[in-house]
C-alpha cells in the first residue's frame, strides 16, 4: 500500500470509526482498525462485532493494498501529526507501516489483516429512507429511557417503528417510557426492530451533516445497517417482543398542570441534590393552589422545598418520583412550558411540551408511605 | 445564627476552602465547613489536618453563631441556588439550618461545630511578605518536579529559601530538578522551609488576583501560614534537610544547543506516543548537524523519528530522556527558544528559557543499551 490522503479527512475517518474498535479483546485483532485503499478512496472499518463502522474517504491510491493497525495508536497519531498531508507506505518485509508527515515519521507494526472480519454491505430485504436530522430528533428524546441493566435485554434497545409515512422510536425501562414520532416522505415500508442503545448513541453521535441528507436504513434478518454520506454503520437487532405500549399510555387524565419548563426544571434539581442518595432518591410534588411544591427528605442530610407556579386544571394531588426520572425528560424539552398529568398519585402519569403532541413521556410514581 | 449574605459572595468562600474539606474522613467533623458569624463578617474554615484555610466575607449579621455544615452538599447547594441572595437562619431545636434563596428553602442537619478544630493563627516568629504573581511564578515553575512517591517525604515538597532580597523555590525527585528564583522588595529575612506540593498547587490556585497584592507568609515552629485578600491558609511544613542543590547544578557544559520551544515540545509528545508504556517511556535525542533527531522504540507497537533544526555550539552528542522529564519543563517555558545543555550522554543536561536567567531545570539521562 503507497497513499497519501489529508490529515482533516483521515483524522474525521479514525474518529468516526473509533468508537468500533474494541479497546481490550480476546481476539487481538478487533483493537485494530482494518484500512483498505483501491480506486481513489481509502475505506476504514472497526468492529467490536457488536457494531461494524465503516467510513470512505477520498485518497491518492499510488499502490492499492490493505492492512490492520492499532486502533488505540493510530487515532492518537493522526491528530497529533503536524502537517496537512499524511503519506502511508506498507514495508511488508519488516512487517510495518511508516507514515509520514512532515518531519514526523512513524513506524507502526501491522496487524494481520487476514484475520480482521470484515464488514459485508448488508443486501437488504427492507430499506427505507429517513432524513438525518429528523432520525436524530428520534433517538434523542428517547433513548435516555432505555434500561442499562442487561437482565432484560429487549429494554436495553429502543423500538422503531416504520408504518408507512409515519416514524416512532419508542424506549421504556418499564418505569418510564418516552415515544416520539414524526413525518416520513415517500415511504411504503413497514418496519419494526429494536436497535441496540450503544448503537443508536453513536448513530446521534455522527449524524451530525450541516445539510439534511438520507439515512438509508436496511433490515435483513436479525441485523440493520444505516448509510449516509461516507458511513456506513451495520448492528444486530435485538431480537424478541417490544410491549404494546399504547397500552401504558393513558386516555384520559383527572388532572392537568401547565408548568414553566426551565423553572420546574431547576427546582427539581435542586431539590433532588438532598435526594438523591441510594434509596431516597425521591421528591414529593403537590399540586394545589396554582403551584408546585416539591419537597425531597434525606434523614441523614436533611430536606429540601421549593414552590414553582403551576395552571393547574382538576383536582389538587399528591405524588412522589423518581427524581432523576423527572430531570432527564426535561431536559430534552425545548418548549417553554410543558403538561404534567395525572390520574392518581399510584397511576402512571405523563409529562409532555405543550407544543408537540408527537412527544409522550410516561413515568411511573414512587409509594411512598 | 441568622445572616443573609450574597450567593456570589458564599459561593467563592466555599469554593476557596473546599480544598481543604476531607473527602473522607475517621473523623466526620473534617468534613464539614465551619461557618462563623460575627461583626459584619462571615467566616468559613475547613480543614483535614494536613491543610487549612479560612476565608471571610462581607455578611449582614442579624445573630451571631457558629456552625457546621456538611461541605459536599453545602457546596452543591449554594452554587445552585436561585436568588442573589442568600438566609441562613439556625434553627437549635431541630437541629438544622434553614438556608433561603428566593423559592428555594432547605433544612441541612448540623454538625456538632464543638467538635471543629477550629484553626488558629498562627503568631510568627519570622514573616515575610510576597507578590502574588511572584510567588505563583515560582510555584508553577517548580512544584510538577516534586516527587510523588511519599517513600521519600523530603521530595514530596518544594524548598522556599528566601535571603534578604532574593526568593527561590528548588523542588526535585532526584531524576529532575527546577529551580526558580526572583526579587523580593524590602526583605530582611532569611527563611528555608519546604513546603508539601499539594499546599502549593492549592496556593497557586487561589493567587489569581486581578491586581498584583501581598502576601504575608509566616512561619513558626513546623509550620507556615499564608495571608492574603480574604484568604487565610495554615500548612505543616516538612521536616529535614533538602539537598544541596548547587551542587546538582552544572557550572559549565561542553554543548549548547538553542532550539524552538513549541517545534522541539510538539515533536517531543509525538515521539513519546509511541514511547510512554511502563518502561518504554524513553526517547532517545541525536544532536548533530544543525539538528536534532528525536526517535522512541517501542517493540510491542513500532518506532517514531522526528527532526527539528537547531543551533549546536560545541560537540555532537546522542542521549536518551524519560519524555516527560522533558515535555514538564517545556510546557513551562514562555520563550520562543530554548537552551539544551550537555557534557556527557551520562551527565546531568540542563533546560534553560534564553531569555530567563532566573529559571533552570536540571535533568538526569537514561542510560540506554
Amino acid at each position: 500500500m503507497k497513499i497519501s490522503c489529508s490529515k482533516e479527512l483521515l483524522t474525521h475517518a479514525v474518529q468516526t470509526v473509533q468508537k468500533a474498535v474494541a479497546s481490550k479483546s480476546t481476539l487481538p485483532i478487533l483493537t485494530g482498525i482494518y484500512l483498505s485503499a483501491l480506486d481513489g478512496k481509502l475505506e476504514l472499518q472497526a468492529t467490536d462485532y457488536e457494531i461494524g463502522i465503516c467510513c470512505k474517504i477520498d485518497a491518492q491510491i499510488d499502490e492499492p493494498g490493505t492492512i490492520v493497525l492499532s486502533g488505540r495508536y493510530l487515532q492518537e497519531l493522526v491528530r497529533k501529526l503536524p502537517g496537512e498531508t499524511i503519506h502511508i507506505l506498507s514495508l511488508p518485509a519488516e512487517k510495518t507501516i511508516q507514515i509520514t508527515s512532515n518531519s514526523a515519521q512513524f513506524n507502526l507494526l501491522l496487524m494481520p489483516a487476514e484475520e480482521f472480519p470484515v464488514i459485508n454491505k448488508l443486501e437488504g430485504e427492507t430499506s427505507f429512507l429517513i432524513k438525518d436530522n429528523v432520525f436524530r430528533e428520534l433517538i434523542k428524546k428517547t433513548v435516555f429511557s432505555c434500561a442499562t441493566d442487561e437482565a432484560r435485554p429487549i429494554f436495553t434497545g429502543a423500538l422503531l417503528e416504520i408504518n408507512r409515512f409515519n416514524a416512532k422510536m419508542v424506549a421504556t425501562n418499564t418505569h418510564r417510557l418516552a415515544l416520539k414520532e414524526d413525518n416520513l416522505e415517500n415511504s411504503e415500508k413497514e418496519v419494526k426492530i429494536i436497535i441496540p442503545s450503544k448503537i443508536l448513541t453513536e448513530l446521534a453521535r455522527l449524524l451530525v451533516s450541516e445539510h439534511p441528507l438520507d439515512v438509508v436504513v436496511s433490515c435483513h434478518k436479525n441485523q440493520v445497517s444505516f448509510s449516509f454520506d461516507n458511513v456506513y454503520i451495520k448492528s444486530r437487532v435485538i431480537e424478541g417482543q417490544f410491549p404494546d405500549y399504547n397500552r401504558v399510555i393513558p386516555d384520559s387524565f383527572a388532572t392537568q398542570v401547565t408548568l414553566p419548563t426551565d423553572n420546574f426544571l431547576d427546582a427539581v434539581e435542586r431539590v433532588s441534590l438532598l435526594a438523591r442518595d441510594g434509596e431516597y432518591n425521591v421528591i414529593k410534588l403537590s399540586f394545589e393552589n396554582d403551584m408546585v411544591v416539591i419537597n425531597s427528605n434525606n434523614p441523614d442530610v436533611g430536606k429540601a422545598c421549593e414552590t414553582v407556579p403551576a395552571v393547574i386544571a382538576g383536582n389538587g394531588l399528591e405524588i412522589a418520583f423518581n427524581a432523576k426520572y423527572v430531570t432527564d425528560i426535561m431536559k430534552n424539552i425545548n418548549s417553554e412550558k410543558i403538561t404534567f398529568s395525572f390520574n392518581t398519585p399510584l397511576s402512571p402519569a405523563c409529562i409532555k411540551p405543550v407544543d408537540d403532541e408527537h412527544y409522550t413521556y410516561i413515568i411511573t410514581p414512587v409509594r411512598t408511605s
